[in-house]
């Protein structure tokens, strides 16, 4: 597959993601939305189905759609590491680009919302309590949980040659979606789960450059959390891989 | 198959998607229903079992249950224009006779509801903040990301002989779901989600005609956004699979 | 398969079924219970699982579970009419047993709940508007949907050799739990969605008999409805399955 | 396969379990978190997945998880007893493994949480009522529940030769998902489901050697129930499978 394809394939399936992940979360957070208040579980079957949607649609290219999982397959010897750039900068961009299409759907609802201030939680993650450190251990492990999973289940994503090893993609996606769902339900409450630096880095581009209403801070100061615990957690779960016997 | 085959299977699977849909928002709507103030979560759960029920039944004709769906297939080349009118005249008639018996199946609730003129919700959609073109924004994404979905992931649908491409019609009907509760949950907050003309037009037909005790207006002057905006959105998905290279 | 083979899987996947069935209407409406004011979801999905549960145990007798699935599929020609009086006994007797299986289960929740009087929902359904012609119908549609969608669905239940058609056992229970998810979360306001006469029935049997402290009536009055609807909905389903060309 | 490399999968699966199972009640008890009061049906979706997650990583050793399954196969005859104290010993020692984690993952919300001594329930089970022989009756229908189900449903584990029989893994840990899901709606409202003695004494071991802060007692008075109930629930599935025809 060809660079062009791949980027092609991943940031469109990685603006699918972020398109309905952060979805969820406007309607669970917006006061004029039909899904105000709808809970955690919501939450977490929305982004759920956000990995489900997005990794149907980028299955020509393996479906990453997350850095710590691209990274998490390089070091495992899964993907080549010159294709990595590719998939960063598809990730990266494609997120940007889900959350403002986010932003364009609830456009009347983010015009009405009584505060304004505080929708950055929309598109990027935080925690509950601040600490670098221990944000830092929640986001890893969370991430570890994931890039485990998917290296150790053959078949949950296809590689490069855009056939998934499950023999059925649908079975797949299905797969990595209850883990993901699964991942938000337990491991999600401190940080708000990014587990993927394109999800959390790139829908926080799009909020500081997004014109909208009364918007507050895009809280760089704890931007790099969600960056580095993902790829720290990713890269452990692909060096532990390697000491198993094959699975 | 013959236009009548088509006709028939269509018209029960979609009278099967709005009974089951239509009845989900009576459940959670009516003051003396079980699911009374169940939340958006058993909402999106019973729109998207509706549509797994519907897509089931309606697997002969490829179960297209909306005219989104046909028009972004037909655009896409994957549906036979001279097919595509007795698809929606099937859809349109279906979910009319749906949304009617789910009228009867809660009859008592309705009968007993402490608000009838605010009914209107359980048949057809609304905006919670009204704008013409942002409500058709909203449609339109909406719709975008299911007949996207469905165009690039083989299987999802069958064709008009009958034979889901998946190989297992259980599991394409399965990801079907996934995807509307999806939508739903990510993307249901602004204007409840219609993204499927039929769904909306022929439960609103259904709701002027029935007689409903205590109804209220029909909201006629909305009732084109919720046609016009999947129709849009569907259109633009086949468009787009078109430029893409092979799934 | 022998008479009496038909009759301990029945048996066996029926007291599944209401033992789990029963019981998350238990741990809903019991004050002293973990899950006590779930929501209506949780009742929805504990129904759902407990068919699963049922219905895998039940696979070599073909996992009917229910004397209107038995009857629609003995209507269309699928079960032989000199084994459906083993099966409604089966399930009859097996419903009983379940229901008897879940008051031991939540025993001490029983002997502490403060409205003793009122249990008789955990056991057997009840209308919220009293109408025998309407709460009919509401169990009529029910069942029809679930029957007609059964047979309608190659694969959704085997036959009496054992073997489910689907090709995959898991993914036939699966969808036929979607399905009763949806019913309930649809179709389940009004009458609580017996859509089943021995699920009734049976518990109904096993209230009146079992020495619950402080019970109250068991509803004898009502009882015909949740017996007659889903017969009359299971039947009308085998018919018009009759009437249409082969699926 | 070798003891060891069996120890070493049914570790990280059952770590895995606890890791997240013991998270999502984490995130809906402690105050500070963002899944707090998110009620049982979150609960039960969080265990559910985890088992996904810890059955997908622990495939090649057939998935026990649980010294329940363990001995309910033993009796079975479908695991050698000479394994039997191997996958005992991973189970207990994984599952407090997997605590840990999940309080290093919640460390800033335990630090923060107004009621420290009452944290118990995040690691281990108890009952809403005390009765040692009805909170014995509960564990015994629930664990009975599960491993009859895994005996009588061909491929929801695999053997010690890691190769899942249902002829698709993902197929059978989501039928075992769902079982465990349902079990905990319907079967968990009275002693919280330990259904897994590895799952309730693990956590309850860490929570007595953890520095957690202002932690409570470990209640070892009620520990030996989780453990013995679950044993002989296992067994008694394992006898009864044994006295069936053949599935």
């Amino acid at each position: 597959m060809s660079p062009g394809e791949i980027f092609v394939w991943e940031l469109m399936g990685t603006a699918m993601l972020t398109l309905l992940g952060c979805g969820v979360v406007a309607n669970v957070t917006l006061r004029k939305s039909l899904g105000h208040n709808g809970g955690w579980l919501l939450v977490n079957f929305g982004w759920g189905f956000a990995v489900f949607a997005g990794a149907s649609i980028a299955a020509p290219s393996g479906a990453h759609l997350n850095p710590a999982v691209t990274l998490g397959l390089a070091v495992n010897g899964q993907v080549s590491w010159s294709q990595v750039p590719v998939y960063l900068a598809a990730q990266l961009i494609g997120a940007a680009i889900g959350a403002g299409l986010c932003w364009a759907a609830y456009k009347m609802q983010f015009d009405t919302h009584d505060d304004p201030a505080g929708t950055l939680g929309i598109f990027s993650t935080g925690p509950t309590v601040s600490s670098a450190p221990w944000n830092l251990v929640t986001e890893i492990i969370g991430t570890f949980v994931l890039v485990f999973w998917i290296i150790l289940s053959p078949g949950a994503t296809g590689g490069p040659d855009g056939v998934p090893e499950f023999g059925n993609a649908a079975l797949g996606y299905a797969a990595v979606t209850f883990i993901v769902i699964g991942i938000g339900a337990s491991l999600g409450g401190p940080t708000g789960y990014a587990i993927n630096p394109a999800r959390d880095l790139g829908p926080r581009i799009a909020y500081a450059l997004l014109p909208i209403r009364g918007k507050g801070s895009a809280n760089w100061g704890y931007s790099w959390v969600p960056v580095v615990g993902p790829i720290v957690g990713g890269v452990l779960a692909g060096l532990l891989a390697l000491a198993l016997p094959v699975h």
